[in-house]
């Protein structure tokens, strides 16, 4: 088969690789039908996250069918369509059992196209298979569920919940890309009273005012200015982090009121600098996580009701086959406008709206 | 009237001053009696506070009798032998309401000693004196009170309730002076599997030993490493920093397990490296604090009802006019031995339980 392998920081490609078989009788076998990339995948290929070893077919998100399974799977068969979650879990160790599953210690956790080869090619071989895909309701479209493998509860467990989001809040969430879109869609759920969006690209702001942000600020222009004029000079109640370089993180907990939180969602390669010559008086909370997933069934339900606007984060849609095109379009974000792209989904046209 | 007097860094006397009045209707006039240094007060004397200005009177902490009152105070009369909490509260603004009584925004939160007189005086004036001052039960002696004022609260609150301290835990506890040790009599509290304290001076490591730290380590022989050890590899579930310089912050989020939780508790006056590339996977809350004095009403019954080790932590007592000679001993900890240094109380033979 085909896929897309890791070799290297600035080197991959779409390549010949064996095709994958059942190694463990927990295992699923799965024909990639809708894939994407993520912007963890783009630090990979930068050397952020260097756990990745030469040769891994990246991807860690997709929709497919079922195709073979082992002998102990009992809630999926082969025919059965399927999200792929980015995160594996054995449902068994201390952490599964706490809902970590992100932190799975029997094996899981983010495996898929960072420790074993993902789901950037024709077939992929997916771990514990019971509680690591989910089964599709008929009524959500492949190229919408696709986004529920990652950016979504992502978005959702990582900022909006660790970071506490609640009615009458002022929320700010540096980073528009695909991740800080899914969390200005996510945090409306509580009904803040105002989300400020900061970003580099127009593009992207503009993207952040159509999916529901009251405020958008340019980050070169003093966007904690902006949002302390915006709150008494207080700060935001919430900021979340969705680029992953340190100086957005620093930027957040300027924004931050006193007993405010800031929820990191970005990955991050180099360390930032914290003030806490400043922040130990403040009260603030900081988290960090890599999402666990435990709320996609509830984000599965909303997207078959059309609660969640997954079709406004598409930009781009190619053939499974053009990844290393894909690939390119999402890099070059800045010239291109791409927020997420799709492979291998019905060849829609991709309608931007307008506000 | 004398008071110990700040003038800058590095200098400070205890001098006339002249006497407090009455300000405003919510004013008291409390004399004075027992008085005691926090470690705050050495930040302020390093220069750690800027906002600290020459000319004030420091101090945050005492006990003391009612002299005079504002005509609009109406829970407590001259003659009412009260405790003065180093956090001042408007009652009124919206953090108040929220129990946040550090940050009000109302005139209050840590001003005694710091934005205003403080208490290392003869007598001193406190703001809001119904929300400011507690009225202190017959059974607890002023010594004893006097470290209800800043420590125990900021240990329970900022370290241990924010920490979110739970039976079964493994807390780590980095700083054993007064503050580390006041966290590790109230993290008891919560039943932890066992907590493990650090810090460079063998004295402070034998008291933690003697206030129930399970285990205790030299904090130049790689504590994370034990802590590790302890725990199968994977941290500690709570870890609070109780010293206030950068490398103990960066130390802690070493020793912190997955889905763990990192407390602040210190006073910090340099930034720290946060090593986001390392954490940002890792599900990590990092609270920062300064005390809101909620819980003082209940640690006061606890005090009355004889359940925590206050005394433990007294190692030096002094009349009241000899402020700088405390403050002498109580810099140069690692050669007295001192934890608290107690002044104006009755004079009582200190004695250190021995384990």
């Amino acid at each position: 088969m085909k896929g897309f392998v890791f070799h290297g920081p600035g080197q991959a490609s779409w390549q010949d690789v064996p095709d994958p078989g059942i190694k463990e009788p927990t295992d699923a076998i799965v024909k990639v039908g809708v894939v994407t990339i993520c912007g963890t995948d783009l630090h990979i290929l930068k050397g952020d996250v260097p756990e990745v070893h030469p040769g891994t077919v990246l991807g860690h998100e997709a929709v497919g069918e079922i195709v073979e399974v082992g002998g102990d799977v009992r809630t999926v068969r082969p025919g059965d369509r399927v999200l792929m979650s980015c995160i594996t879990s054995c449902g068994r160790c201390r952490f599964c059992r706490e809902r970590s599953y992100g932190q799975c210690r029997g094996g899981g956790g983010w495996i898929l196209g960072r420790l074993i080869d993902g789901t950037q090619a024709e077939y992929v071989r997916v771990p514990y298979a019971d509680l690591s895909v989910h089964l599709l309701p008929g009524a959500v479209r492949s190229e919408d569920a696709v986004l529920l493998a990652d950016i979504f509860p992502t978005s959702y467990e990582v900022g909006v919940l660790n970071g506490g989001v609640r009615p009458g809040d002022t929320v700010a969430i540096v980073g528009a890309g695909p991740i800080g879109l899914a969390a200005i869609a996510t945090a409306r759920l509580f009904s803040p009273e105002r989300i400020i969006a900061v970003d580099l690209a127009p593009a992207r702001l503009e993207a952040a005012h159509r999916l529901g942000a009251d405020a958008v600020a340019d980050a070169r222009e003093a966007p904690d200015q902006l949002v302390a004029d915006l709150t008494d000079g207080l700060g935001a109640d919430v900021v979340m982090e969705a680029v992953g370089v340190p100086e957005s993180f620093e930027l957040c907990t300027r924004m931050v009121r006193p007993g405010g939180h800031v929820a990191n969602i970005g990955v991050h390669g180099r360390p930032a600098t914290l003030h806490l010559e400043e922040l130990w008086i403040k009260n603030v909370t900081i988290t960090t996580g890599l999402v666990d997933t435990y709320s996609t069934p509830t984000l599965l339900r909303m997207a078959a009701a059309g609660r969640l606007p997954t079709g406004q984060l598409v930009t781009h849609t190619f053939p499974l086959e053009q990844l290393e095109e894909a690939y390119d379009v999402f890099a070059k974000a800045a010239e291109t406008g791409a927020l997420k792209v799709v492979l291998g989904g019905e060849r829609y046209e991709v309608v931007v709206p307008t506000a």
